[in-house]
């Protein structure tokens, strides 16, 4: 089985009180590859623009990143600048250029449309509408989105909430499009809306799992390693997507590790500028660390 | 063996969105005990007024808590008015009376002095010193405080801190009293400072347990019946210590079932005003929870 994402390939400009990168590849379809790609062959559905380095095109196929439904077009590639301060909890963002995302219209190959396991990055949500359209027979479909698409789109992304499997979001973003502050209100009532499955990641704090037959609550690995939390969400989906997509089942157990592999991988994202850490990153290594976590949460 | 408590035993009026309580039973000590009696047999050191309701000392008494050293002193309980709005996680604090307080001397009966399990509940440090220099061979000590005397009596803190085995603190303690944002540096910080094991209570989000041999991690009981989150943090502590004096054996398996505990214990005690739940609560009930809880975090 193989593992289709829509979202963004973009250039991050990020300050943390560590140092700064400039132009470094990000975004959300790109963090979520890079931690998927250790379980499961992964399709990138993206854009990017002229000025996109062709070294990073390079990078995401030498980690074996599928990049035929990646689009360069005319145009600037999507960009983000950010800065952490304090406990790098909240991102202050700087600036966004959408630059080729306004011009975006996902498309997929014909194989592509066979795969089974999609993840809706964060990006608009008609888009991801479109995207899921054109697929032929989803089997498990995740969706991400943010805070901006809340506020702007809501009722597209409830219209698309009803057609996924799992939702994906933020504390603040499930609190936000629920309407409800406790967290275990506001996934039940996610779950009302249409979503069968509900993720809220609460960054340091973890992330809570409802379903109607099983909830569950992982805290995040204790690290005190916090370089550059950029990614780290989307990079946790990319672990718990690619493990689920390999064992080819959901149920308690397995969306249990995948939440365990979901917090390892984003666990190694935080701990270096963008990238840094999750390419170079090994299922051997990933389970190293799994093998401590476990130890350190069963009782 | 038994555990011994010194802290406060309050009336505590409190205003939540689910209604409003006035001059219930309150108090760290109080509410520490209502859980660890659940495994051992506690001895609670505190004082109240003339004006306490004999109804709340028969009550204490009926749940087998020792009242020995409960000093009945001439002027008024210690009194606390607060109110939760929103997601319940703060509390706006309307009102404090410390009334007899003031002028409280803890002394504990010469049978007492020979209890191992000491637990230091929330009052002025001077206080907490007094009593431990007078315990004749203290095994497992564990210190709790609040920010008011981490910004009005530090010295005396971080003094007591080096007599300690194991310093409780919320997120917020942890970091103003290390200095550090990062929760895990917050922790080898305070170990730094003295306290050979760290537990930080970071509410609706779990615990991290920090000694040199081992960290712990878990989630918090996901509850969508948050009624008053009063007396939580003692409530978890009265599991926690209570459980660790039972099994009279400190190591990470030790620990971890012993946060376990504490997280279930608290998890009631948010259920309901005051120690409605929890002085209800059998251990029968206390493993029940444990169970779905452990299916919920183990994978």
């Amino acid at each position: 089985m193989s593992i289709l994402v829509l979202g963004t390939v973009a250039l991050d400009t990020v300050k943390t009180p560590y140092g700064k990168r400039i132009k470094m590849l990000g975004g959300s379809a790109a963090h979520f590859s890079m931690a998927a790609r250790l379980f499961d062959c992964v399709h990138l559905v993206a854009i990017v623009g002229r000025d996109f380095p062709p070294r990073y095109i390079d990078f995401l196929r030498a980690k074996g990143i599928i990049l035929d439904s990646l689009i360069r077009s005319g145009g600037k590639t999507f960009q983000w600048a950010g800065e952490y301060r304090g406990d790098l909890n909240t991102a202050l963002t700087l600036s966004t250029e959408l630059g080729v995302l306004m011009t975006f219209r996902p498309t997929v190959s014909e194989g592509e449309r066979d795969i089974k396991n999609i993840f809706l990055a964060n990006i608009d949500p008609e888009l991801q509408e479109h995207l899921l359209s054109h697929m032929h027979s989803p089997g498990l479909v995740a969706l991400d989105s943010m805070n901006y698409w809340i506020n702007n789109k809501p009722k597209q992304l409830l219209r698309l909430l009803r057609k996924v499997d799992i939702y994906v979001a933020n504390d603040e973003e499930a609190r936000v499009l629920s309407g409800e502050s406790n967290l275990m209100r506001a996934a039940k009532a996610l779950r009302g809306r249409g979503a069968k499955m509900v993720l809220i990641k609460k960054g340091e704090h973890g992330v809570l799992f409802y379903s109607d037959k099983f909830i569950l609550s992982l805290p995040a690995y204790p690290t005190e390693k916090v370089i550059d939390p950029t990614g780290a969400g989307d990079t946790f989906a990319g672990g718990f997507m690619g493990y689920l997509a390999r064992v080819k089942k959901v149920s308690a157990a397995t969306v249990k590790k995948a939440l365990a592999y979901g917090t390892i991988a984003a666990s190694f994202n935080v701990e270096g500028f963008g990238m840094e850490k999750t390419s170079r990153l090994t299922l051997a290594t990933l389970n190293r660390r799994l093998t401590k976590f476990r130890k350190a949460v069963v009782f």
